[in-house]
């Protein structure tokens, strides 16, 4: 899912009121308007909005009062956005959730809990729910531990980040013209080196520019810098 | 800053792309109309949503040509928010991204060389230039690799919690009440137990039925796991 959809859908509190709500279980419409409680019109282009996108989809069950069936709305997408701002970055990152089976047991000593609680699933004799349901309070506790361990990392690095960028401007803005250090970021941030047009339309700006400007800049800096920098 | 907030402004692509274009250097108006490319009044309103949400301020500086001063905008906040969403859960996390004293070394090996590079900041004799840039280069790239190994570790995480949460919605859809598990929901994910009118007003519900729910959830499942989840 593209992060530009997800950032456009979620950016409406009732819509981001759904997902959570159907967080906790499927719902039929009725149910979903009461809680929401806004006109039904509104919430059901909402809803129209959220399953267009693929945040939510719908199924029928059976109603066991012989009535007609329930159509029930249900989460059906799964993603991890980060949004990251500071004085000199702003970047959204999506990662996929990855599936179960791909997972290693980083930092989650139950691992082996876990798969055992979920190979015997299913059908759990009643006397064991509540040991069943003790076992996921345990998990989900350590797993949200390990959750905010990993962020409070997360948000470290993002500050050392901060700082870097910031030198990174000020050298750029002490040294370079404009169209030379917006090349110069573009390229100390990139992972792998790039052609000049490939450089040019990602900054959208005239490629014979472009070229002149990476010639200024091996002048300043030298060959073998720019030649490190651009294939 | 408050993830409501930052949901509503963000939710718009040109506040995005005017927050990545002043994410690498402070701009005037007339140069960021020009690069957004859609009519000035139309910005104007975007920049002043911005501005009102604390997410960019404005300076003036001394034109050097003798006009009148410039007013330049920049990136004024600092945050990293994280929105996840699988198939059992949607939550929203806030963080604020912290101050350069306060961060540990974790995980990057040249905090120390950091360290130097931003004591002898400012000015720097023109022909370190080209060593600065390198050493830029070579922290940024070693703190996206963290970042992207602790994304990675999230992911899992956040795997394993769809795993679990999953499992508990079915444990609570075979043997509880709609509100039952509600309560459930709410008491095993939180990390502190909660009084009964704190839970009640958690779930927009009327107290003395969230209180029946309790008892009722009592008699299922034996007083001293109950004791353990409600204060």
């Amino acid at each position: 899912m593209n992060s530009n959809l997800i950032l456009d859908i979620l950016g409406n509190e009732t819509r981001r009121k759904i997902l959570f709500e159907l967080s906790d279980e499927p719902m039929y419409f009725n149910q979903l308007a009461k809680v929401i409680g806004i006109g039904q019109q509104s919430i059901l282009r909402h809803m129209q909005a959220l399953e267009e996108g693929g945040f939510i989809k719908t199924y029928e069950e059976k109603s066991n009062l012989g009535g007609p069936n329930r159509k029930y709305y249900c989460l059906s997408s799964s993603f991890s956005l980060i949004i990251s701002m500071s004085q000199d970055s702003f970047s959204v990152t999506n990662n996929q959730i990855i599936e179960k089976s791909n997972f290693n047991s980083d930092n989650i000593n139950n691992k082996k809990h876990l798969d055992k609680l979920f190979t015997n699933s299913k059908s759990i004799p009643k006397g064991s729910v509540k040991n069943e349901l003790a076992s996921v309070r345990k998990n989900l506790l350590s797993i949200e531990n390990g959750i905010s361990d990993l962020e409070s990392r997360l948000n470290n690095l993002q500050t050392l980040k901060q700082t870097v960028l910031h030198r990174l401007h000020e050298i750029g803005k002490d040294n370079f013209g404009h169209l030379e250090r917006k090349i110069l970021y573009k390229a100390i941030t990139s992972q792998s080196s790039m052609s000049i047009s490939k450089l040019a339309s990602a900054l959208n700006e005239n490629e014979s520019q472009v070229k002149n400007a990476v010639s200024n800049l091996q002048n300043k800096l030298g060959k073998d810098i720019i030649t490190k920098l651009f294939s």
